[in-house]
């Protein structure tokens, strides 16, 4: 038993859908959550300042007694995993591993879908990781870098003509490829999930990495004997940037009320 | 006469439709270009981070022989500008001022509009500036958060129904409170113009801030009797991440081809 809290980091906003899968799967847990806001998006940026802002945020959190980390940042956990994991000594997990294995249980003809950020798609992490599992899954992968802003504007509503003419452009070619799983490679997807479903059908699987990044850490810990064995566990929330402004959309990503402020910190000095 | 360099800096690639005024109306002036691309959007950002951020380009550009600097960042501009001006012993110019006296000689019916970003609308600082030329103009602004984002993924284009529907909810509520003069307040939208003036009408005259500051950089080099007497300058680019992705898109914006490569900065180390 182990009351120590998990750390989360993101980003920014999106990290939250991850969240809001850790509080129903795992509510004896405290979270403490670091949102990047004073640098967010991370989609678009090289792997040398993506491994230098990831060391930076887990620095951060490091800076309390934490006892997990859970990278629910899809760009990171593309790029920057692996050194992660190396330069400490607790969990580190990210959301690509439990994604994949997810997807190749179940997809039936092999073919499977990402969506991700171009960073996260550019790595090939997914591809390599799911190759690892299932040598003969084919991976049809598509950045949609517009995903981000759309969401982070409040554009993930059916009936939004921008959204859906951006999610038809990005989706239709993939339909057409035949693939009956797809991977929502970053956590602000979930929010599109009603629009990607109907664009994509009701045959096609749609995998939300942060849920399955959840389970893990869930599975991390019993194995580990770290699970909590409090009543109910609290998520406390950290912003680099405007956390006021971040206090006011996290409710849209947690599908609930935010419960107490979120508070500021200067992530340079990390 | 002085062939020492002017500096100009933006969060990313909007800064270079000024380079572009810049190399039309001063062909003499070499131009040393910063582009924060490890830290772009600024357009949402606390004024406390664009400080840090504005600094930090100003201490860079200053890490070379400049002359003067030119912030061709709207949001920079409208928030940051006053503290540069007050700490640096060299001209800075910001795109607010220059845009405002064109805006307050063009406009009949004293209704000027303004669209800029977040950061830059929430400053106020166009509307101060406007009321001290004429206390009597009435100033009708608005944010338009995703413009930045589809100028960036490439949509600006008449026909595309993504960029044309936002534009029309961000300007539509605009056109219908009867201003005769609109100020592109952000160094993306000239990539806009086009479409911006579909839906305006010609009634109403666009303003350009990069142009606009262009300008009156011209002005006060003449004033202190700096400008270049080479027969022809350079324009030098640098970039804190992906200068070759910046190099790529670089000539849509100076909307000729790139000449040299962009160099890479540790903006942080500033």
């Amino acid at each position: 038993m182990d009351r120590r809290s998990v750390g989360v980091f993101d980003s920014g906003l999106g990290g939250l859908t991850a969240v809001r899968e850790l509080r129903s799967i795992l509510p004896s847990e405290n979270i403490i959550y670091f949102g990047d806001t004073s640098r967010v998006p991370y989609g678009g940026r090289s792997s040398e300042i993506l491994h230098h802002y990831a060391r930076q945020d887990v620095h951060f959190l490091r800076s309390f007694d934490i006892k997990a980390i859970l990278v629910a940042c899809g760009t990171v956990s593309t790029t920057a995993l692996p050194a992660l994991q190396r330069e400490n000594d607790l969990p580190i997990l990210g959301v690509v591993e439990p994604a994949c294995r997810r997807a190749a249980a179940k997809t039936r003809n092999k073919r499977v879908g990402l969506i991700a950020t171009a960073a996260s798609v550019h790595s090939g992490a997914y591809e390599r990781t799911l190759h690892s599992i299932d040598p003969e899954i084919q991976v049809i992968s598509r950045a949609c870098p517009l995903f981000v802003p759309l969401v982070e504007n409040g554009r993930f509503h059916r009936g939004d003509i921008v959204i859906e003419t951006v999610a038809r452009e990005y989706l239709e070619p993939m339909k057409d490829q035949g693939l009956d799983t797809l991977i929502l490679g970053c956590t602000h997807y979930p929010l599109l999930t009603e629009i990607i479903a109907d664009i994509m059908g009701s045959d096609v699987t749609l995998i939300n990495v942060g849920q399955e990044a959840a389970w893990e850490l869930k599975r991390t810990l019993e194995r580990h004997g770290m699970l909590s064995d409090a009543a109910s566990g609290e998520t406390t929330l950290y912003a680099s940037d405007r956390p006021d402004d971040f206090a006011q959309l996290a409710g849209r990503f947690l599908q609930q009320e935010l419960q107490g402020t979120v508070r500021s910190v200067n992530i340079e000095q990390y």
